[in-house]
């Protein structure tokens, strides 16, 4: 294992702390890693420790490499310093992805607080993209980026239909940064179509990191669960990532958008409604048609099969035919199909 | 355990199925339990069996005593008959409240989809209201009311500082009913200061229930993980009611508001900026206030007490008090003293 | 869901009481159902109520049926009373199967403490055999049925290779059943090559239930892991028997014996040793063997294939071919060829 | 955070990894932290680095320091070498405690397989003892320690009252080394009256580490709660040890010994008859006997205090008093009087 600080910006006093995995040997099958970058919180003035090594380590656990960004605060913490302090972090991984082991496009950011700012603004407006985001009780709208000195936009207004998806949690009870940060980065996500998954506590303080007994006081009130963002967000990137072990990587189980209706090709991921809605498309799957007519049993009785394809419209197809166990060996073939027919 | 299905409207076919745990005798020092009234979903088209008894089960075990009100659907589903039916079975739960064992300020109701939505007309518009209500991918919205023909405003409109704390959950990826619903009611609970804990997960079907195997096909996508609403859920109802057990019920650790700055008085449970900006309570505080500027150890080097008052300006100030260990024996004459001190 | 309390014998007070879920309908593809039979503890004395229905909540959440038997205790409570009670209830839910929708093959016994006893003589000394056991906190060992009256051999030393998979839970410091009951049982099964789990937790007291919170006084020591028995035991039951849903039935993953090596005939789940140890088998398989040598991997470099396998030798060929990936798609053929010869 | 290799002999390439974390700043109120150090396994043949670095992983998380010992394997591997490259291990971390910020009183070791050979002999004959150990599908016996070289006593046999509580996992299935190692280690710890805690999963493979996904091949077989021992080992060890956080550290609740019987003074810990059965403490309880008559309710109807006390003679006092509610505010000033009566 590579364990090592490097100084990325000796003025304003940046590092980047490598922590990278064997592969190979008796890690057979691992040729790489997916990755996380820590990005850790306290209001630009500096950067916690209780937000960076202690979060790298369950990550580690489960076969990432992990690295945690020191960036700017304080007197140098001022916009855009910190993005900037990103962009040369996350080029230099790359740059060096292979000698730290990493797989290029399974890097996802961890940002705390302050840092779930930066971690926003990765997501948005970088120029060197992750490829999903972690958002703890992260500062994600203007006011709130205005009290901690930040000028620039929230972060929620720039979510576009090219931002990675994102895991966010919070405690309802944060009294440092207004949950309404965290529902307003959920509204826009969800006007990209945007994949997300966000977990808000019933109570706690704010800037609890992993919630581990070692890192809190004993008067602290926050309840067990909010503990399990960690293991959930490993799940959730190994969702997105697909599972890696000793026979490789396995195919993702969850996509960066709920549908592909915004795409220029139709594709199995497309809804119900929009590929049914298309003449092309309908004509070339009237084979297909008839099997989902004869297999797909009503949810209420009474249901024509008409009706249920309503009640099903805005599924995927390939939820439809996968949930209904319908010509499921033949999905590759009906995505190639689909692909050559233009969505319009 | 009593166990029995009482017909609430014969024409329309309303029941109420009652499962009331014994208490007393070997469940030494339980004389009363919380309860939890289910809703299955159905689309006010027929109600779920998957949303049913299968739901009960887990709230029995925690010790509470289970309801599943299977309503007006099909051609008696029209609104307000789903709502009437609601309140016949909440007012009769607290007229035979004692027979069956239940604590009447302690009923939580739980309703998916459908269900989801006449729980939250229950927890926002109805005169029976429930203490707390369990919201599963439920319909919130006007407009997806409207799919499945309720003429009524959404829910997430009539949200009010008397709408109980809520718990939500849904996945991201819900075809049915779109995740805007989830949405939406938490903008709505954010604005009134209720209490609410949310998990919406990464991917996975509408109408899931408790995601128990036995319930889903195996073709069906969904994470381990979106199970966990169910026992989160439990341990939220006993976070807000009071853990209890065979020496009678804990305090609650979690309360319906994030603060009391809207009540009439003051309490140690308002925030610390309306606490200290009010000139009675600042004088009567004085001690407490030179204590405080002893003990309270700044987030970041040269803070100042003034930058740390301001940066704890949204807790409570029992919050405050509590993490930093500080007269946490005096809580209760605090609190009485304040609650002398008008909220002005 | 049906659930009646039916008198098995009105002079001694045995009842039954069962709780049977639909199927059918909306539970489409289950058409019966794996079941519990729940034998609560009370020394022979009493049966407690601490331990029927709220144990029966879980199993019936995760699509089981559930029935409580009540058995002879006190004055009735003296041997072998209470085995001839087991007797009853297992034959009459074996006689009314269809009416109750369970899987005749699919019963498991769970007993606490005394009832633990009476799940272990279920297992190994009945005529109506349970197809799996979950012992809790049980009696298990002569000296310790002595103590509470029953004056037959302890459990343990009748265990043999017809006695069925066995799931057991003690907690470390239990103070009213030494943990050497537990241990004595192990030590059986394990020479009777029979399944079994086993957790034994760190400290807490006897007689704790499921351990949910309703359960105990809040000055009862215990780890809060000490409630996992629950889950882990529901899910063991499921690798025994299979995990079912709407799709019906999936193999189980489980097996009643480490091996085959016991049985008449050789198996894909005879050990590796046994089957090449077989001269007509190693005839047989010679081509397999060309692939394995090929295939199989070393654990440490310079082993030879040979010492590879002296290396498994106690694994079963399936797992051999299961983990190094061999041939899976051959498993069905494989082992129907392997049953033709002679286990000698 | 500290990472470093330490070469220990050259020549026999025994090296000790340190991953030690910071104290101060941040992490208020820690001011050293326990430690786990981890001895791979690998059949005295090699060290493993799958139960290596991802196996220190989850404790670093948990607040621990971990050490890594890449012991004597191989031509080196004869034993008693790898017994002195543990207690030179141990002894360099008492030795440099202060730097790595260690309690010298609070490391346990870790071992898999022929480390968990290692690991138990650390706990049973080393001059270095640790103050726990956990036990992964280790090498126990003397037969199969034979099977891998070792030719000294197994381990099991070595077991007495200065063994260290033992915290054993492992799979029933595990064809290389069998399950019989594990079980003859809980027989000779609780004939030692020493704590332990085990967890024997249903089946699985030898070798699976922490069974982290990216550490196994897609075809094991291996049931998910077969990961639990990572986080139970944990909750375990702060059970032990008390858990620590930012107000320092908190008492153990669990004890190294069932009872206290076997010292030369009583104390509450020791057990009710072994208390009640001596004169002098008879008389010094006078009063508080007097308390128990009228707070103790019995176990069942009918029972009496005598009856009770009989039921309850193999708890401590500490524990029926705490279950009880007895004068527990009483605690420290009964066990200080008692320490002042000789156990005879």
């Amino acid at each position: 294992m590579q364990f090592e600080t490097i100084q990325l910006n000796e003025k304003r006093n940046v590092t980047l702390t490598v922590m990278a995995q064997d592969i190979g040997g008796e890690f057979r099958g691992v040729t790489a890693r997916p990755a996380v970058l820590i990005l850790p919180g306290g209001g630009y003035m500096f950067c916690s420790d209780r937000e960076a090594e202690p979060v790298a380590m369950p990550y580690l656990k489960a076969g990432f490499q992990a690295f945690i960004l020191r960036y700017s605060t304080g007197e140098h913490g001022h916009w855009p310093n910190p993005l900037e302090d990103y962009e040369q972090a996350m080029a230099l991984i790359h740059a060096r992805a292979e000698e730290w082991h990493v797989i290029p496009d399974q890097i996802a950011v961890i940002g705390f607080s302050a840092g779930g700012h930066l971690a926003g603004a990765a997501a948005t407006m970088s120029v060197n993209r992750p490829n999903a985001a972690i958002l703890g009780y992260a500062v994600l709208r203007a006011d709130t980026a205005a009290e901690i000195g930040v000028t620039i936009p929230g972060i929620a207004e720039l979510v576009d239909e090219k931002t990675c998806p994102c895991f966010l949690f919070a405690t309802r009870t944060d009294s440092v940064v207004p949950i309404q940060n965290t529902l307003d980065m959920l509204n826009a996500l969800n006007r990209a179509q945007t994949s997300f998954e966000c977990h808000i506590y019933g109570y706690g303080p704010h800037g609890y990191s992993t919630g581990d007994p070692s890192l809190l006081g004993s008067g602290v009130m926050i309840p067990d669960r909010a503990q399990d963002w960690v293991d959930d967000s490993i799940v959730w990137l190994r969702d997105l990532f697909g599972v890696f072990g000793a026979d490789g990587q396995a195919e993702p189980v969850c996509r960066a958008h709920v549908t592909d209706d915004a795409e220029a090709w139709l594709s199995l991921d497309c809804s119900v409604s929009r590929i049914f809605g298309n003449a092309e498309a309908q004509r070339m799957l009237t084979d297909l048609i008839a099997v989902m007519r004869e297999k797909i049993v009503p949810f209420a009785p009474g249901m024509s099969f008409e009706e249920m394809m309503q009640a099903m419209s805005r599924m995927t197809l390939r939820q439809v035919l996968s949930e209904r166990r319908i010509e499921t060996d033949r999905f590759h073939e009906l995505d190639e199909a689909l692909r050559r027919i233009p969505n319009i």
